[in-house]
């Protein structure tokens, strides 16, 4: 262990993956680094890896263990995978947790809903103002993003400036919020950045991204040209996408309606933290029911296709009195999250046998990004001007495209994986150690870990379907009666007609008799014998390897 | 029932989807007509809907019930949404296969494959010849796609010509096979053409489709300016990209290797049916070892993502003596099929962490569709000038859209979905009746049907886990010891570290004996106080409501 002090960052999720983001950063003797901790989101599960779990959260037992050294937790902006997970972890944290003010009312509300106390979420304000934790002073300098109050943060340490971008675009006409200023990262960088610690999402995008306000004008033009009801959807956090939105409905004679819980809190926290002003007028979805349809527009939750979301339900049939008919048009204002072009097609499709017009985002012109594109991050680059480059918010092949192309540059590039700690002092900058670091699951109340086999389990049940056999042993080793046996997810029926469930019992009760004491006797030696046999039918039958789960039941002696 | 003769149309899969076409086509007094089938293909499961489901077949019950009417099967090209359930499903319809070469020689093997007879797959040459099958006389008419030799139907009745275009695009240059042939199509229009069923997949495609030959140069500058090795992937049964990818190989100075089983079969059929000649010289992958990887390209199977294909394999280490490393180049040159997003993003990932360029069809340079976009499809309603007009090979949406785009051009549109019988003849063609249709799982050697329940319980399964109680009565209807439960897909430790399993046994410990003899004496009733108490501790202890299978054992008297 050196002596000297040093300046290291370490992300556990986030970087080699979208979502999810939980990165540390540490200054101080190794070992004994001071720590702080920038955003802890979640990710999103799905049927495919995850069956049953309610939500992902980052591994954070590196820093639990060295929770003693946390001097603060800084959230960038309010999005799911950058804040989702304060509450569930917060227990094992215990940090002062800081953010500017839109997104500490949903900072707040995560800590409650968590049952902690959402009084430990700290307000501060905009850069120039400083928040202090250990040896860090952390501005929230004000980036576009597709959320109000998006924030980089630029941390200054006595190991020198980093500035962690969060997730941004160059916007100058956002809607909503904070424009890009020029001015504000030619300062940040004229002081000298030692290293850029920054979003990586859409590096493979080569046309420099559009602004929030270009949308205006096409939308605008849509709902202009719409004859009966029209329904929006998008991230319910894109309080700039609804406001264009919404006053696209004004302007074409519609009264807005907003529909779907997230939506309305999103406003309502907009509105309050003054963020959003002069959003137009709503009614509540009882009182639009009274509203001609042609008068009428519905921003809805749902555009990822969430199968409990307002979209959802509209496309099934009616929602809140409301329902599409032919002749109504719906707008999928966002971009489709690669995984979900399933549920959202599934919901497209239902649409259209309404009879419904389905617009999205293919067309090119109803949705544009939230994160900068290629010609973008370079021009972040040339204004931060750090000496390092590490990319993160994107999975391997984007981290490793983004430090390419800050390579080319003449930047130091550094591509560093969840778990991997870079030391960002020093004259060698790079990798100096790898944690480590899984998954959580958050699953109904428990947290799961990724390895602990539990999600693996249900996984083979869902593609091997399970057998199970109950069977009483007696006190002197005997088998009694026959054993029982029950299916789940296996068809009961084979082919000729025969039942499979007898079908195994009925081999059972020709070989269980046959075996010797020491294998009745003996929990394992049985259990394989039986799984052998139930298996061995079923590929005969059906011709599948199911899982087998054997009972015994052994009688006590009296 | 009517006296006269009807022509029906009715899709049993395919339309309302993209993927498992099969479509019914029937002449003759209702409900004695006599059919035919054309195309039998499958579609492929995925864990979110069907997990461990090996295919999904089309429900062909309706044509089953009718098979002594069934006067042949067509298949018009050897996709495997096309041909891939013949095998499978042949038992109940044993009808006379046609197709041309190419295809039968595939459909020949999935009869092999399922243990029938290949020689009932009869060769029909191109246009003009003509195959009989009760009242229709078939034509295969050559029509570019992505596959050698695919045909639409030219199907004449005595109540008028149809045209099942099949799956198609315009290309005068499809490198390999017969070009789009104008002459053809406007000579089989002059006839007056009833019905035309027409592929929908790329409706929402705006622009003009791209010739596979327009790839030529492209991949050939792309591969030219590679120094390590290249791989290039591309669906198996693509033989003309699989023919450019080996000629820019070949002007590389490159030998070509094919890795895959799928790959090597496609391009052995092509060459031994004589549709695919001059395709440069290949080696076997262990060959290929001994060639310096600068002169090496590989050719392999996997472009969706698929878990065992040749590109997983490489993407996770080392595939028949081959390994990657940085430097080389990995070329996607297909489209990701909607769902498989992920599982191609994961290939790539692990690609990029080896230091391999990827590169896909995001560029827009690498890659061009198979099917008609909507100006094309503008072109062949001009070319063959229907009075009606059925899209097909579609989700809702497709077949809506393309039904539009026909009625603007005063063709008489109908949108049918799986099980809408069509009546093509009479004064109002359109829908006249709906049969219920639809899936069959084939899982293991099993069929089940998509609405048994079993696949569905699986999913349950993997949602919610299981927990199992076994627990033994006596003659007496006396509950004997206590309950044993295991767990499946759940937790065994709870958050202070008790025993999931074990809480239940107390738990059940205390509550069965309290149960009357009536509760104890009814099956039902005691798995459902059973199933009560363990749902009602887990969801205290882990906030989840599982599935509970209670198996009891009653023991007999003497």
């Amino acid at each position: 262990m050196s002596d000297r002090d040093r300046l290291i960052y370490l992300p556990l999720g986030g970087a080699g993956e979208i979502g999810m983001n939980c990165y540390v950063y540490g200054y101080g003797r190794q070992g004994a680094e001071r720590l702080i901790l920038v955003d802890i989101g979640v990710s999103f599960p799905d049927m495919d890896g995850q069956p049953g779990v309610d939500l992902i959260l980052p591994d954070i037992d590196w820093l639990a263990e060295r929770a003693d050294r946390l001097d603060g937790i800084f959230i960038t902006h309010a999005h799911e995978d950058h804040v989702g997970a304060l509450g569930h972890l917060y227990r094992q944290l215990k940090a002062p947790v800081f953010a500017r003010e839109f997104t500490a009312y949903h900072a707040r509300r995560k800590m409650e809903e968590a049952g902690q106390d959402p009084d430990l979420v700290q307000v501060v304000g905009a850069y120039p103002e400083v928040a202090e934790a250990g040896p860090f002073q952390v501005q929230f300098a004000p980036i576009s993003h597709s959320i109000p109050e998006a924030s980089a943060l630029v941390i200054d340490t006595p190991g020198g400036r980093i500035v962690h971008s969060g997730d941004f675009k160059i916007d100058h006409e956002p809607v909503v919020g904070e424009p890009f200023d020029e001015d504000l990262w030619t300062q940040v960088g004229q002081d000298g950045v030692r290293a850029l610690i920054c979003d990586s999402t859409n590096v493979f995008s080569g046309h420099p991204g559009r602004s929030e306000s270009q949308l205006a004008e096409p939308i605008g033009a849509l709902v202009a040209g719409a004859k009966g009801m029209v329904v929006a959807t998008t991230f319910a956090s894109n309080v700039a996408r609804l406001k264009t939105l919404a006053e696209a409905g004004k302007s074409a004679g519609r009264t807005i309606c907003l529909m779907g819980r997230a939506m309305k809190r999103m406003v309502t926290a907009a509105v309050e933290t003054g963020v959003l002003t002069d959003f137009p007028a709503t009614v509540s979805p009882e009182e639009a029911t009274d509203i001609p349809r042609e008068n009428l527009m519905l921003l809805v939750t749902g555009s990822q296709g969430e199968r409990r979301a307002a979209s959802a339900a509209l496309s099934r049939g009616s929602y809140l009195g409301h329902e599409l008919k032919e002749g109504d048009m719906f707008l999928f204002s966002s971009k489709t999250i690669p995984g979900n072009e399933v549920s959202v097609a599934r919901i497209q499709n239902a649409l259209a046998e309404q009879g419904v017009k389905v617009v999205d985002e293919s067309a090119g012109f109803y949705h544009v990004s939230g994160h900068a594109n290629r010609p973008d991050l370079e021009a972040m680059h040339d204004l931060i001007r750090p000496q390092i480059l590490v990319p993160n918010h994107g999975e391997y092949r984007h981290l490793r495209e983004h430090a390419r192309v800050g390579i080319e540059k003449g930047l130091h590039g550094v591509i560093a994986p969840n778990g991997t700690m870079v030391e960002l002092s020093g004259n060698q900058p790079g990798p100096v150690e790898f944690i480590e670091v899984g998954r959580t699951y958050l699953d109904g109340t428990a947290h799961v870990g990724a390895f602990d086999g539990v999600i693996r389990d249900r996984m083979k049940l869902a593609l091997n379907g399970l057998v199970i056999v109950a069977l009483v042993v007696d006190e002197d080793d005997q088998i009694l009666e026959d054993s029982w046996v029950a299916l789940r997810g296996l068809p009961e029926m084979v082919g000729d007609g025969a039942d499979l469930a007898e079908m195994i019992e009925d081999e059972l009760a020709e070989i269980l008799p046959r075996l010797d004491d020491r294998t009745v006797g003996n929990d394992d030696k049985l259990e394989e014998a039986i799984k052998r046999t139930a298996r061995q039918i079923c590929v005969t039958e059906i011709g599948k390897k199911p899982e087998v789960t054997v009972l015994v039941s052994r009688l006590m002696a009296g």
